[in-house]
């Protein structure tokens, strides 16, 4: 038995007119949505003409929302407040929905007394009951009197009406520390709707909080699997339905968005799946370990191509092999992998080089791709010449291609002819450590989404670092094991006019188990490294107890060293190739996790000297 | 006497490296920075290098700046800290300059003790006097034990060394409701250093607060005018110094930011100078008074112009004028002035049509003009004919121009020949009654100080709608008498591909005391009136008592109704004309005193469906 829940989305969550939002829903896959009241009254169609539309495209309505204030203490004003409901009650009926959202009051005239807030629900309740609709109230986090899920169960119970029953919004309950535990205590049928929604654990007014950084299950820091086990546990079998008001999603194309929204419900039942077996819910194929990085792969072009190769030899790589069918050539050193491919389509300038795919070495290849894509990851299709392994390749929400591959003599580099070079005089790389992704705008939450659900990587904290143009978010994604790791960047403000980093270079972070002997190479072998300011090792000297033999190393080679409390990381910069992507030597001292993105407004000040040096060169 | 005070910024509060950062202070005209120690980490300059930089520039270096966590509950943790203290000294004594800024400690380790905490701070400032150096203690309002200017206070006190003194910000103590009369027990030669921020009201954790949304003074909320008096009160001659952590303007062009910031010590010394005479300072003229619109002006093409003109006689406008020597027509209706100019150099696409100009009836226009001036806003040049009227004018930060006229036999309108054409039948516009203008993203701020200093309106409360395509903040600016008001919008995000409404469109508001006859007349002109859903005028209905007469004619004529605390208002917008400018007719009842910002998204979707209808069309 593999049963899924029926899957709404409200319209907030979605950029446009509600006309956008529709199609958005439906493409993705969506059963039924929440009308969002201010959408429709903006909308051209009557309620009838959106039911409808809603029918035409595959989607239910299943809840209208928000009523808001509609207790008082006032009675005169109680009595508009009915005649207000009622008007909605029109409405509902001709959108063909039965349930209406009622949010405690945050009104000056909110009733405070329990009693006299039940008899006001219950004449709402038995207006509802009366026209076959039902009430699903709801405790707003702000909520003037009833602003915990307790105390809205309260009053629910106090009305004992088969019209009245509660709303539970994974937001308000759980940005108040609510504890779903307590659910156990609600019949199941007395439970009229589910709002899910995840957040970034912040300490700000739970208002602001809630409506303008609620995120899609998955991306925040909420626990929403025991959330709704929590929930199912009572004997819902409604929707589960998303309610996300976020700045960045609220501009955003809502297909995209829609994608999104859809993947972080599947990830949710997935974990309740995998907690509860008896559930039966159905879940995707389970993620197969990932083990490392087979290749990382530069996108180039015949003018960006010879440059970077000539540079990668300065790095210590070979050029060991050649595509049999593809110009793509294959660079290694040590367990690194490095592909210049000629062969993607850009519509960029000339000059152009960018990360434009990650092999990934998985357990098992096509599992990983059929996960992917029931996860709604965009699956490539990928030109094989006779005799070549078969790729099966995803596409990351920056555009980036994710390969699921495996090593081997019978695995990928089978595609590639040997050139008769070997790796042997590197500078000391291992394998690959980390590779850094500029993250487009809209899609750092998606990005981050998308990792964990897709690849099961997790998510890590979000620092955010004072760049020379504007503030810098990175949120790693990584495995239990750190066998790849992958660096998630974006502007906290989309870039503008004044800003020259537009986009920030991406970057290939190379392991090696001695940083200053690596640097000693890369310098005698003519590697374009990056120079930094004395300033900046005079500065770590005031900081730190360094060995004085590493600081004269860092001050000779341009190191960049930074502790934490997982252990130290000594690392170092090329100047940007191309017009995107530079690389970087990295070395991992006592265990360190991190991601040198302290040091990150150092390099980008440098990086962009060199690159106004360059343009003055020209 | 008219004294000037010395005028600095800290590197912080401009985007880009440090190399940027001088040219913008100095191009604005500062005397001083405080060197922002990142900044200088990341600099290719050495110390003494930077200090010859900045002597070239004509800038002093005011204050070093910040050196974090110098008290420690382990000894040997701060002898490591006095070993970094000293190394900062040599920097210190490479810059030449001869304060450092130390904050009170945020470290699990700060010392709550205060003797123990004097005995630290004593050693240290023992260390700096022996350099002939000084030390300026900061209470971050955040920080482990002393988190307020008075603690920081009891310390200096304590300590009583003449190398250590008080650094006074006026966000950490405001941002804490710190009392500024409290500043009169300090004798001024223990201030070493007044640091300037503003901010908006907001409820969330102060850090983030004073990290992200600090604002220049005459931007936020705190009372800088009375901060300021109780530090001039102690005999504090230092720098006025502004230190301001802002999202927006780290992403900014540094020179506009320089300039604004130039502008907010302006605005806050002829405040100072106002509320104390005795003070000497130094002040611009005074803002002589407005006394209403002269004219909007439409910029127009060949295409547009045209197309304007015939929808400005459905409107009920008389084109009453021709300008003596420029293809600039004059078009009347009640008191409201439109001129359509096609001589206004503009690089965007054909049939554009967007406000250029905004003519301001001033008592005086000249001493407006020296004014602006005198408050660095850019004066442009205006060609002008024999005979003409000289049109003092100057550019608003979104490039809008500002004249200051006086209308009258002798002033502009003599620049006009009559056509013959008067204005008797119109619709029942006696007036403009607001312009609102859509701001460049990075503007919004510097825009409300613009208006306020420059022109001496008052900044509003700001409101936040959710509009179709992203959240959209207004903020009006008016004067006392509501004779002039603008209604300024931004988006709190910038926009990205997927908003189709870049940049969204201005409007002029023109005032009615009938608005259902100016309707009806409008209607019967053939005005391309923008139609608004049933929806909407349900809602109205379900929400308001409305008088059923009312009711029937919002919804003939998609009238759009407002209520709030002040009143109620009526409005009524056109189609947009050209690619981003409409027409609204207002009509304010019972004092309404908003914009009917609240009505924006069903408008916004009725425009964007409008526009998509016409995109269909063609």
């Amino acid at each position: 038995m593999s049963a899924e829940p029926r899957r709404s989305i409200a319209t907030v969550c979605l950029s446009g007119t509600l006309e956008d939002k529709l199609i958005a829903a439906a493409g993705a896959g969506f059963d039924g949505i929440e009308v969002f009241e201010p959408d429709l009254v903006a909308a051209p169609w009557s309620p009838r003409e959106l039911a409808e539309r809603c029918a035409d495209l595959g989607l239910s309505i299943d809840l209208y929302q928000p009523f808001r204030d509609l207790d008082s203490t006032d009675a005169e004003r109680f009595a508009r407040n009915l005649r207000r409901l009622d008007r909605k009650f029109d409405v509902m009926a001709e959108l063909g929905v039965d349930t209406v959202l009622v949010c405690s009051s945050v009104s000056p005239d909110a009733v405070g007394s329990p009693d006299r807030l039940a008899e006001q629900l219950a004449v709402a309740a038995s207006r509802a009951g009366e026209r076959g609709l039902r009430i699903a109230y709801e405790a707003l986090a702000w909520g003037a009197h009833v602003s915990t899920w307790d105390a809205s169960w309260d009053v629910v119970r106090a009305v004992d009406s088969p019209a009245l029953g509660l709303c539970l919004d994974s937001f308000h309950v759980l940005s108040r520390a609510g504890d779903p535990a307590g659910f156990a205590a609600v019949p199941g049928e007395k439970l009229f709707f589910l709002q899910l929604a995840d957040a970034p654990q912040l300490h700000m007014d739970v208002l602001q909080w809630s409506r303008h950084h609620r995120l899609f299950p998955g991306q925040g820091a909420f626990d929403l699997p025991g959330f709704v086990a929590a929930v199912l546990a009572t004997g819902y079998a409604g929707p589960w339905s998303l309610e996300v008001f976020n700045d960045v999603f609220r501009q955003s194309d809502p297909g995209r968005t829609a994608v999104d929204a859809m993947r972080s419900l599947r990830w949710l039942q997935e974990a309740l799946a995998a907690g509860s077996p008896s559930s039966g819910l159905a879940a995707p194929p389970p993620a197969p370990p990932l083990s490392g990085w087979s290749f990382v792969e530069l996108g180039v072009d015949g003018i960006s191509g010879p440059q970077l190769a000539s540079v990668l030899r300065t790095l210590g790589f070979a050029h060991t092999g050649q595509h049999r069918s593809k110009p793509v050539q294959l660079w290694e050193q040590g367990a690194a992998r490095v592909l210049l491919n000629d062969a993607v389509v850009r519509p960029a300038a000339a000059g152009v080089a960018a990360v434009t795919a990650l092999g990934l070495e998985s357990a098992d290849p096509s599992l990983s791709a059929a996960r992917a894509e029931a996860l709604k990851a965009p699956v490539l299709p990928r030109t094989r010449g006779a005799a070549e392994a078969d790729l099966s390749t995803v596409a990351a929400p920056d555009g980036t291609q994710i390969l699921f591959t495996r090593t081997g003599p019978d695995g990928w580099p089978a595609d590639f002819l040997a050139t008769g070079e070997t790796a042997e005089d590197g500078v000391g790389v291992t394998g690959v450590d980390h590779v850094g992704l500029t993250q487009p705008f809209d899609s750092f939450d998606e990005a981050a989404l998308f990792y964990r659900a897709v690849l099961g990587l997790e998510p890590q904290t979000t620092t955010e670092v004072a760049a020379p143009f504007g503030l810098v978010r990175t949120r790693a994604v990584t495995d239990a094991a750190r066998s790849v790791r992958l660096a998630l960047s974006v502007s906290a403000l989309r870039r503008g006019g004044w800003s020259p980093g537009v986009p920030e270079p991406q970057y290939v972070a190379l392991a090696t188990d001695d940083l200053v002997a690596t640097a000693v190479a890369l310098r005698a072998a003519g590697a374009p490294l990056l120079a930094l300011p004395e300033n900046y090792a005079d500065d770590l000297d005031a900081r730190f107890d360094l060995d004085p033999a590493l600081l004269a190393a860092i001050r000779e080679h341009g190191l960049m060293y930074e502790e934490d409390a997982s252990g130290a990381y000594l690392h170092l910069a090329t100047e940007v190739l191309g017009d995107r992507v530079f690389v970087e030597f990295v070395q991992r001292l006592r265990g360190y996790d991190g991601y040198g993105t302290l040091d990150a407004p150092v390099r980008m000040a440098a990086h962009r000297r060199a690159r106004t040096r360059d343009l003055a060169v020209r």
